[in-house]
């Protein structure tokens, strides 16, 4: 069932009926198999399938700068972003690591890296602009740019799922974009802007502290935003608006989306906003160690896959819940019932 | 390093204490791996090596029937064992899948099922004795039955680890054995009776009251025993005896062993008393959504990787924590340092 890239329709409600009262039948207790089984149900109702498969994933990575960077938000230099694309390109990071284990193909996308970038057969190059604008003093992106974002990550997903992609993991990387989430999160869901901010990849506690004034001034210039693309405008950052883009473009194209940590949440929450249908699509992988994202995924009222206390980004966390949905896929498909393996039912007493 | 069949040594201090300091200098924040750096560590440690390996993984599960099964301490029939048992073996029931998926081999133990099994190139033909006594009125089993399959696992665990593995999961089949588990923690641990009776794989609040009563006309039985060994012959079963003996021989083969549910994690818990070393070697896969698991796992002290809510037992939370340990083991193998990725570190503000 394919539908017009922008258009977001439901998951098919029948089959995942159907789906939940075959999981009744294999050879387990009822609900013993606990969270794989609704997981199991989603990957069905996605594919309108009782058989559904995993297919060649992909694990899209995006990355940016953001201009308030250089003010302290980040416990590491804007450098950062761009030598770590090199690293995810060269195989050395996490990200590289998890997705060669579990057979992910993985590409890097330019979303908006404030350096140039060499050519890689892994790299789309895809800058919105090289690094966002200061949020401290101005928007960080015009709407014209948010659009473009928007455009661009349609193409992209369009083009891996033209490739025999089912299932996308999306993952990020920018210094300081973890404070562009905060100050997201918080225009979106009004929780205090205190709760939106987390240690980032390792701020201590007064690194913590000059984040939050610092964002607290940002909010001031443009206080009553609330609207997921004017939010994306006056706060976001290049691969943040992406993956907003490509999260709508992916359930348009009824594929599962694994979402990651933090930021690729904040892009979820917008992308909700934008089109609440996507939610069927879209897989919780990990509760991160970042408070705030404890208190997103709270908000949304989801709760992931796994917890186990990572804060990387990059999509390692969404990487590591692939076996799971692997697993969940496998499950309802391959698993006897008590009637085909000859195995008595429950007695009642 | 290979040590006696009986000897178990702690694990590698020396090559934790690198392994941990390795881990400090790889492309991520200090930390944000979160759950899965002192993972890598241990995996190191066991396998005395800063680059570990999960090798040749085998699913051993090991089943068992219950004299006092048939007194309504399980949701389901006694017959269901051996069922499942060649459910197992044609391969339709979940950890079969799971093993597939994963690539662990798998081998069913007939540690005292009460049933003829046909021979089948997966079954380990290892009965103790077909079906434990009813230990509402005697003893489970004798000393010399203990003792026998304490050595039958020795051997089969050896056979295991020369056909080259390095990592075993640990699982189980036997209907009525989550009520046998509950005895052998409470004598182990001295928690209240009620608090180590949990739903077994599907007991109504009226079932958990009839088992929680006649477990307490058991312990009655014998009621000071907190010996691991005496334990088992009070009120084990041949499976659990087998899977004690399982843990302590692979800890001296220095094997990774990926302790299950409720269960397991009673024959981890009896083993540890026996020899407390054997700890070193065990990773905890998953915390059931047995109470009962939950809280011998706080009795042991342990966090396990999963908490998915699963309840089925097999080794199938062992088996979906196989992915985990080998994005471990290849983090701490693959991933590059910030020195040789050429990326910076941690600005001091």
């Amino acid at each position: 069932m394919t539908n017009s890239p922008s258009h977001i329709t439901r998951w098919d409600e029948p089959i995942h009926a159907r789906a939940l009262a075959r999981l009744d039948i294999l050879t387990k207790p009822v609900g013993a198999l606990g969270r794989l089984e609704p997981l199991a149900a989603q990957l069905c109702a996605i594919q309108s399938t009782l058989a559904p498969q995993i297919t060649k994933p992909a694990a899209l990575v995006f990355a940016g700068d953001h201009g308030a960077a250089d003010r302290g938000v980040s416990a590491y230099p804007k450098a950062v972003t761009a030598q770590m694309v090199a690293n995810f390109l060269s195989g050395g990071a996490a990200i590289s690591v998890f997705s060669r284990l579990h057979g992910l193909s993985l590409q890097v996308i330019d979303a908006g890296v404030d350096a140039p970038l060499a050519p890689h057969p892994q790299l789309i190059a895809a800058k919105v602009r090289s690094g966002t604008r200061d949020y401290g003093v101005e928007p960080a992106l015009t709407a014209d740019e948010v659009g473009h974002a928007f455009r661009l990550a349609a193409e992209i997903i369009q083009r891996t799922v033209a490739a025999g992609s089912n299932t996308l993991v999306l993952g990020e990387m920018g210094i300081g974009n973890t404070a562009s989430s905060a100050l997201l999160m918080h225009g979106l869901t009004g929780r205090p802007l205190a709760d939106c901010v987390g240690r980032g990849t390792g701020l201590d506690d007064a690194g913590v502290a000059r984040k939050l004034a610092l964002l607290e001034q940002a909010r001031a210039r443009a206080p009553h935003v609330a609207n997921a693309r004017q939010l994306l405008q006056e706060f976001g950052g290049c691969e943040i608006a992406m993956l907003t883009g490509a999260i709508l473009a992916a359930a348009a194209q009824r594929c599962v989306v694994v979402i990651d940590g933090f930021t690729v949440t904040v892009a979820a929450a917008l992308a909700f906003q934008i089109t609440p249908e996507a939610r069927d699509f879209c897989v919780f992988a990990h509760r991160s160690a970042e408070q705030a994202h404890r208190a997103l995924l709270a908000f949304i009222g989801v709760d992931p896959l796994l917890d186990l206390g990572m804060r990387l980004g990059e999509g390692t966390g969404a990487a590591l819940a692939i076996p799971l949905l692997r697993a969940a896929a496998s499950m309802i498909t391959d698993m006897a019932t008590f009637e085909s393996a000859g195995v008595s039912g429950k007695e009642e007493r």
